[in-house]
């Protein structure tokens, strides 16, 4: 009989609970994880209350996490029983043409990388399963907690993709728009990627607080009127040299292609969950002739940027702390958590689960 | 007394005539050019037609043309009078800091490079202005005719953009959407470049056959049924690597994003001419995350880039000969040039005016 | 019992014959192949006349071919047994960090992707052993023969390379330096990618003919006197955009830093196989500051680029026909084919066993 | 009869004086300045000391500092006489092929765009001439001194460029070779950059006291032996992602070359002041075949960038005090200051003189 395991699932649409379910089972170049530490993710808030990804039974969620290995396929190289590692929220299938020509979260097809809560189960389960255990595990660094490892499962990743695909050089002004947890990591990758004038478009104050510590020159609160005339005062008409999408809605796209500059880069990493199209203004994009440069991308993953950006918190240059504002204690409390995110109280950036 | 220039003008919304100006004067840096041949533009009739930059009264138009110097300014140091040279169509401020970020095109601001027939009088005139002469200007080489030389203004520089903001690779599948000429001159540039299959998207038979001497190995007509369906099945279902909009009207956008794998790029070059707004549609752009990336731009001109292309066509390497299908001789045919460009007959894809 | 095959193998330094080995075991994720067309790579040449990995004991040699499959791991999806399938000479680790970070050639540490003949033993066997076979091999698609589908394995492979990693751009001046099989490939290559002035040095008068076919505008025969002097005089000693190594010796280095402009870049596929140093001319490189760039690689392989460049020649936008001087037929005939390789008759370009 | 200027200029290989010459004239587009403050380089004593120009007569020296307009050409736009600018040390002809491909600093050939005390006068001069004013000088904003305004003219914008040409990315491994001042902003840009680890090779104890504050993680001193052996330990002998050469000789490269991973770049900014060659070392370039890059180039200056970089001060991400170590007083000061760079002190990084 197959053994079971204890999971926390979208039981359907709006709809969340305890289940139990028969365990994964280890493929030659798996790896079996046990959680150590679990966190919600505003995408798991859209899965189930926004239908995100549709209508799903049973789901178990969870894409942020870190965990001790249980089990690990013959092909595995490099872990072994007992290891504790970092697993990001992407998993790729690396040896897929898409990953060869660059763009490994759409393996197999677009947002294909994407699996956790979505085309297998989640984290959130007394053991998950990892494909491809070599590539997209990495040990946890002595000097990483593991609630601030949980950062890099998905908040890290996703927002310094922002300030990658912004391609920030040496002293631009950049934009962020949104300054919850993705796009704080947005601030501090434009920070780090050697922003000046650093714009933040965000109004709750502990957000505001953490963004000025991670480099954010100026706050921006749509409160005080247009977002885009205060870019655009504060650069003397110019407008920024990048604009990062962390956040808004559909409409937020206009406001960005409105405050970047003809040869500028809007870069999104948020997920935009409403309408048809997603809308470019047509004379702000000079007609079709700005040079305004529209990205989007999905976080890219694996064992090399684990190691990359771990390598950050651990030569003190990037201290995901101030972000993690509340923390659980137990399994049981994944479903706390997940509340938490839903509901954002004030006060909250992240809530962590230590198990 | 100021000296007159006779010259063909936009005389305000849907009307156009000839007019006498005053003659231009020469900046110390600029020089003055007698056109020896000229093209009209598509943009010419969005410009009178379509009130693509609002109205204007007595606006010389004409941005396609090459022509002998016959006066050049104290500073300039390359060129003298006599010399007969290639004109590109946007005459950037090469020392502006748009210029100097890599952003010529949009010196002094977006699309502030366009000066022809724009923000001065453009080419239609017995003499016209061409600002910063040594960075604007190229010698016609021994080799290239003057009708093929009014080619290397637009239609080459801004085709081949679009093959270039594409960013394609070896081996890359491509689909140019719309084949007039720039959208011939982006299937020419996306074929040297390296592309091996190489859709273009177009009905006239004209331009089909020219599409194909240009390197396109498929032929994709609106009116066998959605382009997108036939994009992708000529691709097994996964889509194409870039796509290059060449024509079209903001719903192609839709198009373009929905046929392009995840990983590649929509590069336009087209002129979006009606509609507040450009959609992207939000499901195929993978809700924001496709990293489907969407570029466009302004052709950039200068000496730099006419020399280079011209080079091409003296190596035999691209012959712009098939697309001028209509040589009219003599100043005054300007007038029937630009309305065989408004009207386009089936066998029209460009005339040009030798004078 | 294991199971015997016979093979062609490096004996010791400056000895080859056939030999009996066990036959390879097919990991989880592996296939077994039998060789269906081979040819021989100078590359086999330096290894044994030359010392180029050290003295090896009953290596087989072989890395350029194409093969049936006979065996696969239970972990591949996409391949069968029966399968005919392009194989590359390098066959990467694609979940190491290393391809993670975009150099899947160097999986494992520097050259690590080179495996056949080099760190197991290579495809001049009956059957040899290929890792990750999903990411590794690609359909040998209908319309490419055997012989044709061999110049996949490396020779386009490296060729290509060296005009990638020249970012050659649409009418750059390109010299190609050797026009052995790799340096046509890298004129192929250059052309492809859209140069349009380009030299190919070289005097082998079939050589010579065949690059001319790939695009060489202009052929720089050192019998002529200096290569840089020929260079400069045909740009007017402004020097070329860009050169491609593809021969020569460590001295080549030098003249390649010397005819290319600043600001151009000298892009290195050649095995350098003697000297403790490549010198890089100290005044030419503009004591450090020229923005001359040097590159230098290893062909990068993989499912995604032998689909790719297939599909150069599906659509007859690459030919490597004229690449094949000499076709052998039975496996035998290998030793005959490498030895051609070694002595280099004045006909001979590349040689290809079909078996 | 022409007015004539005081000014501080080489008189010959090893001998440096107070001379009067005329005094610079003002083309159309140019500028000239009085300085307020001077910084000398080691480029000056390299100039004097080590015949890196060649033997000169009566050349001015300088080429880092700052001033005031005292008269602008006709066709000069956004400066005025009184201005306080910020200079450059390279000042290009923007409009040049060479600029316009990219490539500024290497206007009208190699080096080009190197005028001060180079191809002309420099800036230690009562008046000096500054080309395309426009182009090449920017307001010094309130809030930076002019002692700091000196060190944007050259040591920023060179150590910046090594980061730069390193394209290092978030979280690499980068070692810098050299802690002079040049090598200090090399630190700080690619900390800037996002690199975690970062090695400093130095060991003079000011120098590396202030290498830590930009950000360095680790000191790697000669004296303690191999410094590749150093950097290979501290990276678990895999090698670092980035090396920035920004002192040392010719063998340093090889140094270098040898502690970078496949896959790496090596970035110069240093002056290679002695030997024919710089060496590669063939075996750990990977017989040409590592993909280990290797870069170099004069720094890029402009508007453009002065005032980018001139943000990051603004806005505190920047601190060039530290570098600050003399600051003299009175345009006679000149002289000292340069034999203090000539002699250099233990406590010496950068002195300045303030006018």
């Amino acid at each position: 009989m197959a053994k079971k395991v204890k999971a926390f699932a979208m039981l359907g649409l709006n709809k969340v609970g305890w289940i139990e379910k028969d365990a994964p089972t280890c493929g030659v170049n798996d790896a079996l994880v046990k959680p150590l530490a679990l966190a919600p993710c505003t995408s798991d808030v859209h899965t189930v209350w926004e239908g995100a990804i549709g209508d799903r039974k049973d789901l178990v969620l969870g894409h942020e996490g870190c965990g001790e290995i249980v089990e690990v396929g013959a092909a595995v190289k490099d872990f072994k029983v007992g290891d504790r590692v970092l697993v990001g929220a992407i998993t790729p299938d690396w040896g897929s043409v898409e990953a060869q020509s660059g763009f490994p979260s759409h393996s197999g097809g677009m947002l294909g990388g994407w699996k956790f809560s979505n085309s297998k189960d989640g984290m959130m389960s007394e053991i998950f399963h990892v494909n491809e255990a070599d590539a997209n595990l990495a040990l946890i660094p002595d000097g990483i907690s593991l609630a601030e490892a949980c950062m890099l499962s998905d908040m890290v990743m996703t927002g310094f993709l922002g300030a990658e695909m912004a391609d920030i050089q040496l002293g631009e002004t950049v934009c962020v728009i949104g300054i919850g947890p993705v796009g704080l990591m947005a601030v501090a990758g434009a920070n780090l990627r050697g922003a000046s004038h650093l714009f933040a478009v965000g109004s709750r104050p502990d957000c505001v607080r953490v963004a000025k510590g991670y480099g954010a020159t100026e706050i921006i609160n749509y409160k005080n009127g247009s977002i885009v005339e205060q870019a655009l005062k504060l650069t003397n008409g110019k407008g920024v040299d990048k604009v990062i999408l962390a956040g808004g809605d559909e409409k937020t796209m206009i406001e960005a292609v409105q405050m970047v500059k003809a040869g500028g880069i809007v870069s999104n990493v948020n997920y935009f969950g409403s309408g048809d199209y997603i809308p470019i203004p047509r004379a702000d994009w000079g007609v079709g002739m700005s040079h305004k440069f529209i990205h989007g991308g999905l976080m890219i993953s694996g064992r090399y940027r684990l190691e990359k950006f771990a390598s950050l918190m651990l030569t003190g240059k990037l201290d995901v702390k101030p972000m993690i504002t509340h923390t659980l204690h137990g399994f049981d409390k994944v479903e706390e958590a997940l509340l938490l995110m839903k509901d954002k109280p004030a006060d909250l950036i992240k809530p962590v689960v230590i198990i």
